[in-house]
């Protein structure tokens, strides 16, 4: 496990608010760490709701499948999440492991299994020795308590250098409510619906099928446009929650994802999701740039997807900007393999706000010194206009480096 | 630049016969490099017929659009192939550039520009300056001999770090012809049809639409199944070329690819490719190991190489590799990840000869230290039976090391 923080991660960690109807708090069940904390639980009010994202691999873990399978009744009362092993490719093992989590947990808060959501991060296909929980659980259930979030973030890490927070408020009627947002990212993440962990809370009264509504649209440009490696996860899990408690001050209860009265909170929502996704990337394993890779021009929007995560996750892109070598002739190559409509002589392609090439060759103006020194900032900005069409989209990803070799080389993470 | 020759590299270089109607040489033209061979020349007799396969990059290099304008004629007298630059992304410059480098060797061995075959390899973008070739090129012609195959394939390497050739006989009719192949891989090889550069010369009177068909069918499972790092070049190139002078020696003229007569002759050519292609692999870029990746049970081939490439490119797979690390777990993410057929519970997974995991889970004899031990070997062999159908596939490539990242990061290649 990495024990330097990335250089990129966010100076100011927000004061994370209480949500009324969470509570929170994590535990050292010894699941593979030693000496930190490897399973959070939170703990919801009657009420809740609950809508969730779920990895689309063709092998997802035993915890996927068990929310998969809970998520249609929409009520959650607890979620129990643990770090260090992943419960994936585990067989009848996992789904007994998983069984006997929302067994425990439903004892000690009191509500049915169905009620409890998991998720787990971590090696997979070792078997997950959930017994372990059985010593721990009673006590995380009692000690819960409502700002616990820093340390909630931190439970869930496994390669993460830093915690994953974010909040906002938004107007709902005549009411303030709060989201806030947790997330583990690091490796292995292209997500194919979201990265490997990701939990929203919010106090919004808001009904499970709306909100499932509003997650799925709004993954799409926030954990669905971030890659690290190219490498979508078996385990990657977007759950969100919501308690509903502001609905005692005011806020209307929301039925339907297209309520006009939830302008204000979508807004609230994909700010969270979009922050907790660009962390990150700022946290991707060996990370030292962030590259923010914009595609226009393209005769669709999922084209220009499709050509930004061909920039995103070429190898040689991402060892040339670790290296600081402005290589637009890779960007090129990405563009050239991505399969999508292209022109090579339409191509126009701009390292942050310098012009390299143009009409299929050099810019005219083309400055190696300018450019190279523009490859020395930590934020990277590639933008590719294909000349096509008004198709446009936006990923984010980190370079390639020797520590992210090193770290997934000389570490099972 | 590497120096240090690839651990994986063959042990014995074949010694590369004559091949009746080709002459090569090569020469410092100083395109890039210092005080090393760049530029090499193939002199053909009358009636060598030629075919090609080509990059399916959206931003092909100039020389690969040449290429493609001419092979339909079906007739060459000459090749010519630099490296340190691989004149792509060079717009009209890049143009005049072809035509000047066959004009100035069409006058040079007495034919016409469009008999001139050319190819390119080196950084993309730059302006190749083509002149470079006027002061050798008469020398080339005139000095061009029938044995140079070494030099040949040494003269077109970039960060290569061993020469690939290749050859073998086959009877055609009563006579032996030959096929002699060479390649230059390395890095940016995800070929969508063939690695950067390879060419093959053959005696074998084969009429060109014949031996188009003939290498179309062969790159599928040779040059096609290879990737090093999922980036495909826009400078791919196979060339073949037929002198027919074993005709003189009562070798048939072969109009049809389906000529039952060109069964050697075929077997022949695919293990030429095959041998070519297993060389780049073991020449990966910053390689230490070389990976068979095969797929056994899928729907379809189709789908087995589908897998089988989603493995094989997996940097997390990769740098598991390079670390020695039996990480199966992430060869489980790679399937999930692929997007085809796969069901997790009738999964089976074998590093070598031992199975690590059967029906969704880790083998009941799993045994992490004989399977470790098995790690160190330089050549890894991994299988994947899906356990649906009967498609089955085969790719290679290699591990993913810190001197990848440095290759590409330090250094532009």
């Amino acid at each position: 496990m990495s024990t330097k923080v990335s250089p990129l991660a966010p100076t100011n960690v927000p004061d994370m608010p209480a949500i009324a109807g969470v509570r929170l708090a994590t535990a050292e069940a010894g699941i593979r760490y030693k000496n930190r904390t490897d399973v959070l639980t939170a703990v919801f009010d009657k009420g809740t709701t609950v809508a969730g994202v779920f990895t689309r691999s063709k092998c997802p873990s035993a915890p996927v499948e068990w929310c998969r399978a809970k998520v249609p009744r929409g009520t959650a009362r607890a979620l129990v999440v643990n770090s260090g092993n992943a419960n994936a490719f585990t067989g009848r093992n996992g789904r007994d492991a998983t069984a006997l989590t929302a067994k425990l947990a439903a004892a000690a808060a009191g509500c049915k299994p169905h009620e409890v959501f998991l998720a787990s991060t971590g090696v997979i296909g070792e078997p997950l020795e959930a017994q372990k929980f059985a010593g721990v659980m009673d006590g995380l259930v009692a000690r819960a308590e409502p700002t616990a979030w820093l340390s909630a973030a931190k439970a869930i890490m496994t390669t993460d250098t830093f915690p994953k927070v974010a909040t906002a408020t938004a107007r709902l009627g005549d009411a303030t409510v709060t989201l806030n947002g947790i997330a583990k990212g690091a490796g292995m993440i292209a997500p194919d619906m979201a990265t490997m962990l990701a939990f929203v809370f919010t106090d919004a009264p808001i009904a499970a099928p709306a909100l499932q509504v509003l997650i799925s649209r709004t993954v799409v440009d926030t954990f669905n446009a971030v890659t690290i490696d190219g490498d979508t996860s078996t385990s990657d899990t977007l759950l969100a929650f919501a308690t509903g408690a502001a609905a005692a001050r005011g806020a209307p209860r929301i039925a339907r994802a297209d309520d006009r009265r939830l302008a204000a909170f979508r807004a609230a929502l994909t700010g969270v999701l979009a922050d907790l996704s660009e962390q990150i990337a700022r946290d991707g394993e060996g990370a030292r740039k962030l590259v923010e890779v914009i595609v226009e021009g393209a005769v669709s929007k999922r084209s220009a997807r499709r050509v930004a995560l061909s920039i995103a996750n070429s190898p040689l892109v991402k060892t040339a900007i670790a290296g600081e070598d402005a290589n637009w002739g890779r960007v090129v190559m990405a563009v050239g393999k991505a399969g999508e409509p292209a022109d090579r002589d339409r191509l126009a392609i701009w390292f942050g706000d310098i012009r390299v090439a143009h009409k299929g060759a050099r810019d005219a103006g083309y400055d190696e010194a300018a450019v190279s020194a523009s490859m020395k900032r930590p934020e990277i900005r590639l933008k590719v206009d294909l000349g096509l069409g008004r198709g446009r989209d936006r990923v984010l990803t980190c370079d390639l480096t020797k520590e992210y070799v090193a770290i997934n080389g000389d570490y099972r993470s």
